[in-house]
């Protein structure tokens, strides 16, 4: 059985969500990243991106990392295009095109979205949303969101999925990266393709277990 | 034949190594960056980011494309990704973990390295490294830098390459981010691995004819 090494409160979200959309059994070993951990380098802390265990399977110290024979798997866009082309039937590409195109998407929200979101999510996880350096920030990223979002929404209009017509890891790895910047409710208002086909997305039973399962840990040790 | 819509200066310097590399015959379209034209908007501007005909091949407005048959596909690094698969041979990945690894290490550079390197790179092409706010922004992009170069310089020292131990498209796609870096010439001194397989990567034939192609290219028109 494949080995995914994370915690729900991280990016293995996305790996977690796609297990459960393909009925893949994955064993989650629970690692913390470091900056959740009051002592990471105590000798009894919890295993965490810190711990020499965790540093010589992967160097990179950062989570989800997946073990699947051989395989030492790192960065959770890379490990879900994987476990779909690998296990993932309908979900994965149906030949060299759809795998292109996927590929594509996972890239395009990595470099154009992740960002953002992230410091926009970064402002209401600390509490600056409603100080005005916290506005501010807020409306610098859904500015730099504007362009990818233009792009998702005049695609989603016409196809409304990423790839290929139907639900596929392209929809997980991209809804995955926009999730971030949901945390800014008004985000969304303006692209109504983007805001239907997300909603589609998380109203999936797969997403809500994921998410209940997310809910129920705890955010610092 | 596939057809490149792009330009020398620009992130289709990738494409052109890789073909370079793999003898595939790609026809270059020359398409302008809007911000490098005086009037990108004007009627009879060369054809350019912003012009009616490009966007309507991909919506992106940005460049490089590429066109294979009925698959119109944007992002250089999955464009790579799917050449080396389909015309790559051994530049290509072998097996599905080769396959997986070449795109983790793909998302690990754009995700890790390719922001703080661009803007390294911009602080010297626009001609501010020294000046205080300059030096002060290249500090801050080196600091960021220091995880993922540790991260390569381990991974490279014990590899000699990113997958397969051998030359491949993750080399290239790596190499090109870790490229916008290298204006900053003090940076690699601290990591003798990644250096020496830089300079290596760098002094290649098809590295050196696409330079060569793109030093005669006009920077503005």
């Amino acid at each position: 059985m494949p080995v995914l090494y994370g915690s729900y409160r991280s990016r293995a979200t996305r790996n977690l969500w796609l297990a459960g959309e393909i009925g893949l059994e994955l064993e989650l070993r629970q690692v913390w990243q470091a900056y959740r951990l009051d002592k990471p380098d105590a000798p009894d802390a919890p295993f965490n991106t810190r711990s020499r265990g965790f540093l010589s399977l992967s160097p990179m110290g950062a989570i989800p990392v997946l073990v699947d024979g051989d395989l030492v798997l790192a960065e959770s866009l890379a490990i879900n295009l994987y476990l779909a082309r690998r296990y993932g039937g309908d979900l994965g590409p149906r030949d060299e095109a759809e795998n292109a195109l996927m590929t594509q998407w996972t890239l395009f929200a990595a470099t154009a979205m992740e960002g953002p979101g992230l410091a926009i999510q970064n402002v209401h996880t600390y509490g600056r949303a409603d100080s005005e350096a916290g506005r501010g920030e807020i409306a610098d990223k859904v500015e730099a969101l504007g362009r990818p979002l233009r792009v998702l929404e005049g695609h989603l209009g016409r196809d409304g999925h990423m790839v290929g017509g139907r639900f596929t890891v392209a929809d997980i790895n991209v809804a995955e990266i926009l999730r971030y910047a949901q945390s800014h409710e008004p985000l969304l208002a303006e692209y109504p393709a983007v805001d239907g086909w997300l909603r589609a997305c998380q109203a999936r039973p797969a997403f809500r277990a994921m998410w209940d399962r997310r809910a129920a840990e705890p955010m610092w040790l």
